[in-house]
């Protein structure tokens, strides 16, 4: 689909610079933009990109559009602007409501308006919202309910019982409501305590691919409204994640972590079991949390990057770092 | 299923006080109990969560029992007694046995008193021990021989001749046998070491949500008996983890590490290729291994969360310290 | 298939001691070995297991052939010349080119000589090369290119327009072409940008199983030739990796990091956004890299592992390094 500057800048209530009948239909990065794409420039050290690339329209900063010497679409937050432009441009296309004669449903009525492609297998007593897509060889489990447009991608494992609400994408590989890593020690071996909890997802959830969120052992795993979990990603059992909350890939958070809302956790960040975290914190990438965290900021953990020899080095001397400070504050004396 | 709290108290040979004919039929948290619910006690910190609790049968220690309004049964370990009793009012059903149409299969005998769902794909020579569970769209692949009392849920994947115990619980998105990751160097390029050993699990293993078990180089890959593996872990060619050992999540273990017997590796640990871990070795979460453990302990690495302006200097003068361990010792000269 | 001391040797071109006629069939472990498998010594400390092994035939080098009391191959890079003499025993088996009757697929012309497993599910205007293996319950999405000979594994989900050069092997559990985490915020929720780049793979690459790479947001990921990437690997939206690097498992790299050709990439490590690895660079296991790389050599960070009981007082003088570095410093004034 075709728009023009001014339709786009009347869409979203911006302003702009330049020709208004100037056509484009694609979002595009600088560097390897068409004629007929959009671009965003959000950074000073992206400015040169405005010199060579073919592109005709970009969405950037006043501060920033005196640097452009095509068509500008202005905002304070281009970056957001850019991302509506291109929900808008790269609408996802009606879905074709069928079922594929290779799905196995147990369920009797699953209900309309329904996309489901080839070997799903669904349980007993499913519901799925309308104008819900279930990718190739996924599992859904019995007593599943997942509400109104769910997008969920081929090969990913809902166990039985699990809620999931509106809006939610779900990326191939995820595996929802698995047991979660429960035991009590006799002696020497382990006694597997029953994961008897189920997880609940809010609305305007998405997963990552290959991430996966266990059950509960007694009460439920507790995914809010808009959270953003990326891939690879391990949510124990009981863990509770408040709303809007984004946690980045190959993050692990153990057992019964509660994390408050609008956090957001760096990629790689292992968040300890049993521990709080409150809202609007921001944990940097690979920290490890082992206690509770009171107050928003941003926190972190871990020794920076250097070259192995000097590492080595400085690392013998961290394994004697308390001595030293005795020593020291003996002479000190 | 009911049970008395004095049926309950002769199962499992303890004592009890109050009513030993109260009822109940299931287990729950403190938090979220019924009047029909079994809940435990196992610390301090949620003695206030007695007053409130609808429970009326708790599972606590003496110590802790005389805070308790209603009935009691006594353990001096009393999370192993509730597992235990959560075990009982959550039997798992009996398998319906029954091989779905659907299923593809080359193997000319499975076997009898199996379950297997929809769309699992089997290979040639396979063997299935007696009342095993098969989730769907799973793969087994030729060879493969598995124990009794098997559950392997929706979305796994056994590569060829791998060879499993009884009692094993496979979770959704495990991938046993794939190739490890074995390359020599020529020049600037990687030429494949072919991946000919397998993988050996033992009995009462309990592997969780997308974990990968690569097959061996040479020899097989082995895990032993009882041993427990949460969701996201790596376990590369070679491995050997003894018997007992519990290995929390996104742990990765690289080739050749041998673990030694009931061992616990916290999460995000990692284990680097090639060492020895003795036996009742800890690992805290997200400790880096690089070096053989001979004598068991608890083990730790890395540095503790702050906030990030605080790190940054901290971490900046981490870069010097072996420099200014050399200045100081040489002032002190 | 049996070859001679002497055939092997004229094959690789290289020098043999002992008896020319004799014959092997497999490759083995030192360990392991019977009369009729070759075996390799790479390192000093398995010199002892030439008292004790079976194998008749060794690949080693010079130096430590005169230690052998039997056959020997030499070779100055013994690892190499093994992992040759390797693939030469166990070939891959010639595929027998049949698509399963179950295999659901909308592209019309498929090609010739391909061998599809069972339950596979092939979106529209796919080409698959030559001689390629798709393992069974995998998808493959629309639009998805793949070179010649390529080896997927069972449950592999390749989304849409991905393109695959020749000599692929995927294994199982690999998820290509998912979603990035790409948001804008506004406010305090996530606006989802539509990640509408793609995933190129070079040729010559192999994937680990569980391992994810995402699609670019507006340009595409790209993976170069001769990479290899173990398990449980996350490659984020519009990362590139150069030719032959190696990355080891749970590596995370996030978004538009590009990393240089023929680095090696330790398990574990996590490599920051929007950085650039130099080329020929070493990155130790669980790095944390969060600054670009300009010049090559070997990186690391982190604490060596340590008593947990002294890990806790030298990390707790770690939060105060800063501090001490200051207070000492005015003491030197």
């Amino acid at each position: 689909v075709n728009y023009t500057v001014k339709e786009i800048s009347e869409i979203f209530n911006a302003e702009y610079i330049g020709d208004g009948d100037y056509t484009f239909n694609s979002v595009s990065s600088l560097t390897n933009a068409s004629r007929n794409s959009v671009t965003f420039l959000g950074k000073k050290n992206f400015l040169g990109l405005l010199n060579t690339t073919e592109s005709r329209v970009t969405v950037t900063s006043r501060k920033f559009s005196i640097s452009c010497k095509h068509n500008v679409i202005i905002s304070e937050n281009p970056y957001l602007l850019f991302a509506k432009i291109s929900q808008l441009l790269n609408k996802k296309k009606n879905l074709n409501y069928t079922i594929h004669d290779s799905v196995i449903c147990q369920t009797k009525n699953l209900g309309g308006k329904l996309c489901i492609d080839p070997n799903v297998v669904i349980g007993e007593n499913v519901i799925l919202g309308e104008n819900s897509f279930i990718g190739a060889n996924s599992y859904i489990g019995d007593n599943v309910k997942i509400g109104l447009n769910a997008y969920i991608n081929p090969n990913v494992t809902l166990y039985n019982d699990i809620k999931i609400g509106d809006n939610v994408i779900i990326h191939s590989g995820v595996v929802i409501g698995a047991d979660g890593f429960g035991y009590a020690s006799e002696e020497k071996s382990w006694v597997k305590i029953p994961q008897v909890g189920s997880v609940e997802i809010g609305d305007n959830v998405e997963i990552g691919a290959n991430t996966s969120i266990d059950r509960g052992a007694l009460d439920n795993t507790v995914i809010g409204n808009g959270v953003k979990i990326d891939n690879q990603v391990l949510i124990a059992h009981n863990v509770r994640i408040g709303n809007n909350t984004g946690i980045a890939g190959c993050v692990g958070i153990a057992g019964s972590a509660i994390i408050g809302e609008n956090c957001t956790i760096g990629g790689g960040a292992g968040i300890q079991g049993h521990i709080e975290i409150c809202d609007n914190t921001y944990i940097t990438g690979m920290a490890k949390v082992a206690c509770n965290i009171k107050e928003a900021g941003v926190y972190s953990s871990g020794t920076p990057l250097m070259l192995n020899k000097l590492w080595l080095k400085n690392a013998a001397r961290f394994k004697k770092l308390n001595e030293f400070f005795l020593k020291s504050n003996n002479k000190d004396k």
